[in-house]
């Protein structure tokens, strides 16, 4: 089975309390793609300038993932730069530079158009739509969003909803999106707007799904020492549509193991700045990070 | 078995977004006690006033909570005045006034001490101890405390903090007292304290308890309506407590159970102002509530 992915892929220079790094790689799409790659084929959509090194092709390319939609502009690669206080739960933007991202148009290579999973990483809804159009039967689309989109273009955004299943979304940014406070009233409002599943992230307190079936909550892991949390949603992503891609039902069941992998991935991901975690990250590993997942939340019936 | 408390009885002035309540029945070992009546027989410590209304003593009475350590002195009952925001995570305290609870000295009636379950709720670290040296052969010690005993009392809680076996704090108090920012780290440190056990409350966000045996993650129930946060701590560690009293064994599985039906409580407390919601709450409720937690959090091995 195989999964499609649009979104950034960008160069990220990141300050926390524990170090930081110069345009490292980074983007939503790259950490998906990498996140996903450990449960399934992936397929890239994503733009980069002339700047972008050899070493990040080859690296994405030892993790099998088809590149063959990362187009290549004239121009810089997107650049992003924020901070983290200790608060590592919100992002601080210092700059954006959207570069060779600003005239981004989504293009499909025909091996893309026939994919069935379809993530439709945070960028423009309009392009987000745009992507969705070009693939020809998708049976499960996923979709994230920030409160940017929402605050800048809410009706496109809802246009771009009517045609996804589920929704990854921040806490704060679900509130915003339904008008509502109270995240279960928020996830019910959201519902009307096309997605049946809603998950709202909520960073080191873990993640809550709401659908039909009920809610489930999922902790975070509890990190000894979280460096870098960039990266930690969309990692979550790559690990959730990764497995549902694998195992191809998408059902209560497979959606809480889903949740339960996107976990492990965003608890891997803030281990290390960027990437690095994840350049030595093993699929043992992930299994037994599944397990402790397992022990840190279960308790027996009555 | 039974299960002794001391801590503050109280009338509690209330406003959240979702209405407001004057001089109602509140203090920590009033919600501890109610809370954990649903599970053992419970032993109250603590001192009203004159104006403490007979209708409140017949609740206690109602629920065969033993009232023969509440001392009533000349004077008037603690009073606490308080508002929530939105964030209903978070108290602002707007007046509070201690009256009778200013000069209490808390004494055991002589049936309360051979007591091998004991709370010490949220008072000064000194009272805590005190009591505590009158319990002849505890089993069991827990206790809760609040960010003014660790700026204003620290080497006293310190003190109180050897003779503890479990300490149930909040998320930014776990931090404050052991000046460490990572909560991972904050709970190792409090342990050498004392405490074998730490369980930070990390209101709507449920809780997570540290030990020897490793970390267990409990979420908050998801809740429409939560329309007064007041007492859901205390209601919690009256679960927790209560379901451990009841047991009689306190290991890693009851550990975790306790935590649960904690939980449990705290959800069903947030639910109306001061203690509306116990007043009409069954035993059979409990248990379902129980149940939706273990479906709220299950998820199959791979």
């Amino acid at each position: 089975m195989s999964l499609l992915v649009v979104g950034s892929v960008a160069f990220d220079s990141v300050e926390t309390p524990f170090g930081k790094v110069e345009d490292a790689l980074g983007g939503s799409a790259t950490y998906f793609s990498i996140a996903a790659s450990y449960f399934t084929d992936v397929q890239l959509v994503a733009v980069v300038g002339r700047d972008f090194p050899d070493k990040h092709i080859r690296f994405l390319k030892k993790r099998k993932i088809d590149i063959s939609g990362l187009q290549r502009a004239n121009g810089k690669t997107f650049r992003w730069k924020g901070k983290y206080d200790f608060d590592l739960n919100q992002a601080h933007t210092i700059d954006t530079r959207l570069n060779v991202f600003a005239s981004f148009n989504p293009e499909l290579p025909e091996t893309y158009r026939n994919t069935e999973y379809v993530f439709l990483a945070n960028i423009d809804p309009v392009l987000q739509l745009q992507v969705l159009r070009q693939v020809k039967n998708p049976k499960l689309v996923a979709c994230d969003t920030m409160n940017f989109w929402i605050e800048k273009k809410p009706r496109e955004l809802k246009e771009t909803l009517k045609y996804v299943d589920i929704l990854t979304i921040n806490e704060a940014e679900a509130r915003e999106l339904s008008k509502e406070s109270n995240l279960v009233k928020a996830a019910r409002r959201i519902m009307t707007f096309g997605p049946e599943v809603i998950i709202v992230k909520r960073g080191e307190y873990g993640a809550l799904m709401f659908s039909d079936s009920g809610i489930f909550s999922a902790p975070a892991y509890p990190i000894e020492s979280v460096f870098d949390p960039t990266g930690a949603g969309d990692s979550f992503a790559g690990g959730f549509m990764g497995h549902l891609s694998r195992v191809r039902g998408v059902n209560d069941r497979n959606i809480r193991q889903a949740i339960i992998f996107g976990s492990v991935m965003a608890s891997f991901d803030v281990e290390d700045f960027s990437l690095n975690r994840m350049k030595r990250l093993t699929a043992r590993e992930i299994e037994d990070r599944f397990k402790e997942f397992k022990r840190l939340t279960v308790f027996e019936d009555l």
